[in-house]
């Protein structure tokens, strides 16, 4: 079968040859990118669905408007007040198939073949793929424990002119990194000088262990004058509620919205209403703070055991930014007193002594740094956390 | 904002427009395409959301496998065994988020811009403006009351040497059309003849009214050596079950299947398992059956109903074949009388007369036959159908 020229600008993922490897019996496991599936809220979803199949099961059994379920689109406006997003009305966002699908969106809508796209180093490795697969030619923006470097930022947006660029500005996969207010306020200010359309990322941005981040740059977008209007947010209940749900948002402007709703017509009709619905009724209820508060304290212990042992176990030959919210370890071999120095070779030898991570090159559309690693700490307890990275420090 | 060139391939529907109309309080809408919510099995599928949720709640709110629900991939393949589909394992088909992903997918997957396919005219029109945001050229196959005219598509097949054809050969929306038999073993004779992929489309085929129709194209494809291979066969729950689930299928041949898993695991990652857990305890707890029943019962006498009335109220001003299954009456303006023969013109004087149908050129990717309109008998009760058709009648 002869298939589309646009299949050779992407491949199976690496990962994926490695997952296969984690059905290994007693293998623990850093290598996910996914919540801890006994947080979840069942009786809440529940109870959620419950009251959407009694009150209002027609619609949420029938088609509904592409832009999404007007109640789900409603709570939603009110859950991005909440968090200090001012003046996002319900017709101000879609619903999509989880975020993933607002990538694809952005794809379709944005890029023509040729177009150039910068992506942080490292960043999400679907997005690489979701947006190589319409064509984009990637440039990579470098990052450090602040997040994306706004000074390389802005020498390869003048370079390059993209028709975007993509970051995950708040605990970012797999970086972890947060961006820093001063680089926020700057990434808006590049996006108005050069009228580049910057694209936020944010489904890990509820999940801080401590402080709340700096705002996010739809927030701070109110303060920088005509950013707004280049500005776009994909939000997701995935990683702090039910990533099965499928249920995410994107915020963008209006032109651009309604390209986006015209696509996504013709992508999957709509997100599922009975998903949309059990999440609408989640949301009224008032049961988030309360899940968000949950999963916070759970994580941020996770993170500290898994921040505490690798400072223990593994010395100096390893380092990293102690992550302030979301669900990874980003960190980098440094080879002292001769240890293993490769992420690629130390994930195998991790894997013969029980202990699975992803090796970092593959979150890199270029330039890959060959020491970097990413390590989850979300789904597995403090106890495991523990005697994981014991075995990590087995493969050194 | 400059968007990408594949947008120029496609504009918003004229059907948008009229949807707009049928707020009008009192209308009768026979516009829709979708099934009548009365109908669904409320009961039904809250018993099945309650047992994924009791038995399986981890599994139906995480992430999971791009290709689909494995217990619904099991249930599936049981469902399309139980229609006489053999050898459909449940390796052997994907779950999609619709049948439209699945036409999304096929996008992808197979056009690259300029590459050719052949529709049926008049065809649904998601196909059209899906399959051209990736490029394609459409060519149109003509129809008549037996489905695609395929000595005519012979031709086009071998002029054109398209990509692939694209059929809905039961029930097809919006032509109601059933294919023959005969004409159905022609069409996989031809995909082997030319090695041309064929793809059905099949949301309608369960819902036949007397007897059951042929055997679909991939039942029959055990019969025409070399035919399944080339063969692409989309189902859904959305017609006979609930649209809101988003919860379709596609079988197709290995290679097909393993790219277009990939182009999904960047188009949405995966259909809501929220959604497809219920499903799967749906079909496993044996309501499909009466379920199907039901719904051919309610849909055979509003059928039934609508052509009474057509015949009776529109006499020769009409003409239309009495479908046997699905949820539309295709039919054509003959203009006898000196009656209206234009169904946009009709579609217009019927909003003002308080009843709403498509008119049917919008469903042609070329060569449009403005005398054409859809209605759907879904919606309304037989009561209202007769009212509706009272009002056309008065509107020719």
């Amino acid at each position: 079968m002869q298939f589309a020229d646009r299949l050779n600008n992407v491949e199976t993922s690496a990962i994926r040859e490695l997952f296969k490897l984690l059905g290994k019996p007693g293998i623990i496991s850093f290598a996910g990118g996914f919540p801890d599936s006994a947080m979840f809220d069942v009786d809440g979803i529940q109870a959620a669905v419950n009251q959407a199949l009694a009150e209002e099961a027609g619609a949420a059994l029938q088609y509904g408007a592409t832009e999404g379920y007007q109640p789900l689109r409603e709570q939603l406006s009110q859950f991005m007040a909440s968090k200090g997003a001012q003046g996002v009305a319900p017709e101000n966002l879609i619903v999509t198939t989880g975020s993933q699908q607002a990538l694809d969106l952005l794809g379709k809508t944005l890029i023509s073949p040729g177009d150039k796209v910068i992506v942080e180093g490292p960043t999400f490795l679907a997005t690489i793929q979701c947006f190589r697969l319409y064509g984009a030619q990637l440039i990579s923006a470098p990052i450090d424990g602040n997040g994306v470097k706004t000074d390389e930022l802005e020498k390869l947006i003048a370079e390059h002119q993209p028709k975007f660029v993509y970051l995950i500005p708040t605990f970012g996969n797999p970086s972890g990194a947060m961006l820093s207010l001063e680089r926020r306020k700057k990434v808006l200010e590049l996006a108005v000088k050069y009228q580049t359309v910057v694209v936020e990322d944010d489904p890990y941005g509820d999940l801080y262990f401590g402080e709340a981040p700096p705002p996010s740059l739809l927030n701070l977008s109110a303060t920088v004058p005509g950013s707004r209007e280049l500005l776009v947010h994909c939000g997701s209940l995935s990683k702090v509620l039910s990533p099965g749900l499928r249920v995410g948002w994107m915020i963008a402007p209006a032109d651009l919205l309604a390209k986006a709703i015209m696509c996504k017509q013709f992508s999957d009709a709509h997100t599922s209403t009975f998903a949309q619905a059990t999440a609408a009724q989640y949301l009224k209820a008032g049961r988030m703070p309360a899940t968000l508060a949950h999963v916070r304290k759970v994580y941020a212990e996770r993170a500290q055991a898994m921040g505490d042992a690798l400072r223990s176990d593994l010395g100096d030959a390893i380092e990293f930014v102690q992550p302030q919210g979301g669900l990874f370890v980003w960190a980098r071999l440094t080879g002292a007193g001769g240890k293993v120095a490769d992420g690629n070779v130390f994930a195998k030898r991790a894997i013969d002594k029980g202990v699975a991570f992803v090796p970092g090159t593959p979150f890199f559309c270029a330039h890959p740094d060959p020491a970097t690693l990413r390590l989850s700490f979300a789904t597995a307890d403090v106890a495991k956390i523990r005697e994981g990275v014991a075995r990590l420090a087995q493969a050194l």
